[in-house]
């Protein structure tokens, strides 16, 4: 894409009223806008940064047998009063709103109601189970408090897939092959490293949940990390009896601040049970379904990920996220050199699947230096009259800040293009 | 997708408080799941379609010079109050919510108050100039009466395009351009042929507005149609004064019903004057920006699809929109002969990027056929004991019911498959 088709500008101060990093960086730098507190429109590039999370979480889910499906955000009561969740004294995030005749609905902050609703149309029989059903959708949670930018929105998009079981048994092992996915997800994000299992609260039919909590200043809870086996407990939770249940000794475990990036849960029965979700098994026995929930946000991942790798400068995407690969800055000359240079190798680089931004604004260096680092894209490449001296382009790596000169033939066999035309950036 | 995987079951009858044909035929195929009236969950296959729309629609919207955003459906009541719409004796449609603070929040029916407010950030001077917006973003409309399936919902996904300029002409020629990518879209759905440009009432900046008007029976407008200019004039504002205008004469219009499958209209300046959306010109006098909007719901062209091709047995997708090619039907036989050789034109057919539904179940011949001319996917492959005998397949067109046998060797080099493979489907 080029620079002066993209409407949105940069600029050096973030709103007064905006205390959140991310949101700060963000808006900065063009991805987001913010409507009110807790509220935020994707603009172009936060809305590739926002596609590609939810490409990688798509393949995942895929992955693990997820079929889609999208819910609508509109709520009938019935169902939510059929497992008690409809009075605002029992969920204080709601937001209701009605029909011109005066019925009441919700706006779903979640959905294992309306699913395990659906799910009686499609399940009767063991022979119909296993079955694993997710959606991106856009949830809707009252907040009291709203100032940590996309990391906690009052409107936000949720990937969330709901597993149906015959039983407890099979049920553990969908949870496990789903935490699993979810380390694949953290990892390709590039949160990984960062990223704990953390044992938190379970409900009446498991004693623990998971949550996946990723390392950081600006996160809301507080965990306990085993750094050498990569666990952690939730704050909430920690006593002698989790310790002991997980082999954990107290001494090896570090507090640290954390954001909730994901988290997996055992519902047990108590949905299937509320709205009558059974199946018959291979004896002709009525059973309830044994359900799971499985929760990811892709606006809070990325909120997380520019919290994580950003500096002083800017944002420091990692590739598999970064709205575009390279960065290709053309610093125009007196003559049509430079830019005759510059819009061809815009085209074989986008010819060859490389997905580039090319800054062909007219503008001084130091200015297109600023917001390239400011936008953070991986790879930025520099073509001006010196490189072209010898017959060259400037590599930076925004990451690591370390610079190369390349030949401009050899830009196309450089070894991130071999990475980036795999499905796997 | 192997049928057993997928967790939708047809049925026999649509549920009763059903009236639409839409409606019932993709409740019945298993595509959409109703939660309420006007309000209707995706399920695989539905949203397998819904995607497909949407993808044809960002491509022509993309090749108008569209830049993709996705905003909020909340929505804060200055901006709105300064057009004049958030009053509901004004705007009789809204969804109205409260935050716990009881601030009043509405739920978008359309985007040009925020997203007008939003480009302030990002059009100060001519040279920002011209801009073309657009989302694909889920509207709410407290509709009184939503009887007509996914044709008219509460909550419905709509694309909305917003267009910047710099003034009327280079708007007209924006326009026009649009009036094209309409055209090539409803073309690429495949109900080209029944719709037609329409006019209809304008408002202070143009006489009139062109909306995209498919004929059909299950259509709540009425439009006057002459068949041979491929124009229309939708009935209220069908006049002597208009017919001139349009060079049109009366005795050649036929009356039609109709279904408005999209609209575009010229804003002129009247949401840039009431949110002071201004631009620097060339000699840096201060103008307001020309506005135009451009909408189609994906959701509604589905339901126009539906409406439009189906017969008594079932649905007839276009291929473009199918939610797959091929509907693989395997006979299985008394050994593993049959399952043996589908599986293998199974694989084989989706490593060469052909996207099959294999109906991989045990049951029925005629119950396979009655759940494949249900879901309605173009080409069915039957494979049984009978035509492997002759190492073939029975491929039959859904639309025209013609029935061609096929060796298994040729069936990878049909035509079809030269179309299948390329991005025009």
């Amino acid at each position: 894409m080029k620079q002066t088709h993209l409407f949105t500008k940069t600029r050096r101060e973030a709103p007064k009223d905006e205390v959140s990093k991310n949101a700060q960086l963000l808006i900065r730098a063009g991805y987001i806008h913010k409507e009110m507190a807790g509220v935020y429109d994707y603009l172009p590039l936060g809305l590739r940064v926002l596609n590609k999370i939810v490409g990688i979480i798509r393949e995942e889910m895929n992955a693990i047998g997820g079929q889609e499906v999208l819910l609508s955000a509109l709520q009938d009561r019935a169902k939510w009063e059929a497992t008690n969740r409809w009075d605002e004294k029992i969920v204080d995030i709601w937001f209701k709103t009605k029909l011109q005749n005066d019925t009441e609905l919700g706006l779903g902050f979640t959905h294992e109601e309306p699913l395990t609703a659906l799910m009686k149309d499609h399940i009767q029989s063991y022979k119909n189970l296993p079955q694993a059903i997710y959606q991106f959708q856009n949830k809707f949670r009252n907040e009291t408090r709203a100032k940590s930018g996309i990391l906690r929105g009052r409107e936000f998009l949720m990937k969330d897939l709901y597993s149906f079981n015959i039983d407890e048994k099979t049920h553990d092992e969908y949870y496990e092959s789903a935490k699993k996915a979810y380390i694949r997800i953290f990892d390709r994000l590039g949160i990984g490293g960062e990223t704990y299992v953390t044992f938190a609260s379970g409900g009446s039919f498991s004693k623990y949940s998971h949550e996946f909590q990723t390392i950081c200043e600006a996160g809301e809870d507080i965990i306990f990390v085993n750094e050498a086996k990569r666990i952690a407990i939730n704050k909430e939770v920690l006593s002698d009896e989790v310790l002991k249940d997980l082999g954990l000794d107290r001494s090896d475990m570090v507090e640290k601040k954390s954001i909730e990036v994901g988290n997996i849960f055992d519902l047990g029965t108590k949905f299937s049970d509320a709205l009558g979700l059974n199946y018959k098994d291979e004896l002709g026995k009525i059973k309830p379904v044994v359900m799971g929930c499985y929760g990811i946000g892709p606006g809070r991942a990325m909120g997380t990920i520019a919290e994580v790798w950003s500096d002083d400068k800017g944002l420091v995407w990692p590739e598999s996220v970064a709205p575009f690969q390279v960065h290709l800055i053309a610093l125009y000359g007196k003559d049509d050199k430079v830019r005759k240079a510059a819009d061809e190798l815009y085209t074989k680089l986008s010819e060859n699947g490389v997905e580039v931004l090319y800054d062909d604004r007219e503008g001084s260096a130091g200015e297109k230096f600023g917001d390239s680092d400011l936008i953070g894209i991986p790879w930025r490449y520099i073509i001006s009259e010196k490189t072209l001296a010898t017959d060259s382009v400037e590599v930076k790596d925004r990451k690591t800040g370390k610079v190369e000169m390349k030949k401009v033939g050899e830009i196309l066999n450089i070894p991130f293009f071999a990475k980036a035309s795999k499905g796997r950036q």
